[in-house]
């Protein structure tokens, strides 16, 4: 079986915003598998807060050697062989492991979805709402209420109690999720902030505290007037001791295919994650409509469904992801159903 | 959607013995479910060794509600929902997810296998040898061992040593695995007994020490002459704890349906051992040809399958499943294949 990766690099439309401060474009890979005249594709974001990037993440795929996978078990075992080596390295392996599975989907002509044992549907997506100053979220709240029922606001900043109250004056009726990526860094101020978004009558929210502060996030999840959602404290493969430090710690996870290391890896933390009462939202990072309509495949397997990033994008280089209002369609297309553009890939063995 | 249950008792041909003592008959349950002419029928055995009884599982199905799954995410939500009230009650839950998985592979005319996303193949299942003494169980392992190529032998009585050495003198080509059911209560006299089969080129050995022993186990494993399976430290749903403990204590995990609670517990359990580089066995109770057909289909994702529970019967009163020498075969038809004859099921709702 043939690899190839390349580099994706993704202008956005307009300034991504998060706490952690903005971006303009998204610095993905992508990789295309052949065998016998079958191509599969797979795209992931290298994610800086995990100390990963682009050139790194093409780095870790040189050498790789495949096998065609004749069904998932036989995917999931050589996918179990390779991830030693991409410890760290989780969005290349999520690449891989995304164009695996579509080469599988479309050497057997049937989507992934159904692959997974799931039914043709639709899944709503919330949209991102960059942090930016009270007026001006509220203003681009009520833009985006016009398409989207579900919008995740993003928080951290310095006047978000402010932003709270003021995106939900202008949109009474929308299902609202906030986002605090790690912004605040003291368990009070995290309590008063959750505090102002129950008020609001926000539906959960996303990483309050920094990762790793096991000890504060267990006291606030106690207190917590509202869900809260796991995101940078959870990345790599499922891992028991992380699972049960998750567990008595949030309400639910977010699970990206970016931070585990692509479809299997998620699929073993939404098990985990559903046998140990969490529950479950996949997201995204800012990508294409490929790394999107590989994520969806998986979006009937979760309660809350964040996958807005080609939506974020300039313009988008690839094809076939169907997206009808604020509805992402399951479409039947093997493999995820998008389409292969790599003109510009690299063979790299 | 209609739900009936009723005891299944079932003569085995011979006595089954192990380090707990010997049976002569298996009290499992059946369960099976009706929606729109369609029929899903599941079983499992109550363990005694975690407090369930033959009544008990039968008093738990009462009451329960059911809805006909569309797909296999709206079964695991169900799923989901019921298991609370079947904690302690695994036996009883794994019949009626069996019976679930069944109706729904056979509504959508698919083999379980392919709902799993997974290919028709075969699985070579190995054969028990109970616990008896040297010189008998080694001309049983002889007689067994013309059609069967992998052996389990029973140990955890007072001439394991000798027991072990004797069916390797007299099966010098079979492949031998172990299981102590917890009958080596000192962790240095393990340590012996697992020397003696690492000298008799056994490939595991189950269950060494009791159960819960976690301690000596971690201690155990580390001086482990030959992989060591867990089987009754592993039961209910996947829990993050266990895992860890399991992840830290052992080689290898032996999954069974009825212990976990059936067919989405397994391949959560299944997915999370993987992921924590565990070896994974599935394995069973003395049970029809039903229970053996529906663990079957998940045996192509597990590395030692050990389903000859069937096989202990003097008569088996399901039909469908296919048995050529020592494999299963994976046949292409709807659900897990087995029949349904439950004339005298009685109807519990």
């Amino acid at each position: 079986m043939k690899l190839f990766a390349a580099p994706l690099n993704l202008p956005l439309s307009e300034p991504f915003v998060t706490a952690r401060g903005p971006r303009t474009e998204a610095h993905n890979v992508a990789v295309r598998v052949e065998h016998e005249g079958v191509v599969g594709v797979g795209e992931a974001a290298p994610i800086a807060r995990f100390s990963q990037t682009q050139q790194g993440a093409l780095e870790a795929l040189h050498g790789v050697v495949l096998e065609a996978p004749a069904d998932l078990a036989a995917l999931e075992r050589q996918l179990d062989a390779l991830a030693p080596r991409f410890v760290g390295q989780e969005a290349a392996l999520c690449a891989l492991d995304i164009a695996l599975h579509d080469w599988l989907g479309r050497a057997r002509a049937a989507p992934l979805w159904r692959l997974f044992g799931l039914q043709p549907t639709r899944v709503r997506t919330s949209m991102t709402v960059s942090l930016q100053s009270p007026s001006s979220a509220a203003a681009r709240a009520a833009q985006l209420g016009e398409r989207f029922a579900l919008l995740k606001v993003k928080l951290g900043g310095s006047q978000d109690e402010a932003l709270i109250e003021a995106v939900r004056a202008r949109c009474p009726e929308a299902g609202l999720r906030a986002d605090a990526n790690e912004g605040w860094t003291n368990p009070n101020h995290a309590l008063a902030m959750m505090a102002a978004l129950a008020a609001a009558r926000f539906e959960l929210v996303e990483q309050p505290l920094p990762a790793g502060q096991w000890h504060f996030a267990r006291r606030l999840e106690h207190r917590a007037p509202l869900p809260m959602f796991a995101d940078e404290d959870l990345a790599g493969a499922l891992d028991a001791e992380k699972l049960s430090c998750l567990a008595g710690c949030y309400h639910g996870v977010n699970v990206k295919l970016d931070k585990v290391g692509g479809l299997l890896p998620a699929r073993r933390w939404i098990a985990a994650a559903r046998a140990q009462q969490l529950s479950v939202m996949v997201g995204c990072m800012a990508s294409s409509s490929l790394a999107i309509a590989a994520a969806a495949q998986i979006a009937p397997l979760c309660d809350v469904v964040d996958l807005d990033g080609s939506l974020l994008l300039a313009r988008d280089p690839f094809e076939g992801l169907e997206i009808e209002g604020d509805e992402i369609v399951l479409a039947d297309r093997p493999g995820h159903g998008v389409t292969a553009v790599l003109a510009d890939a690299v063979e790299i063995r």
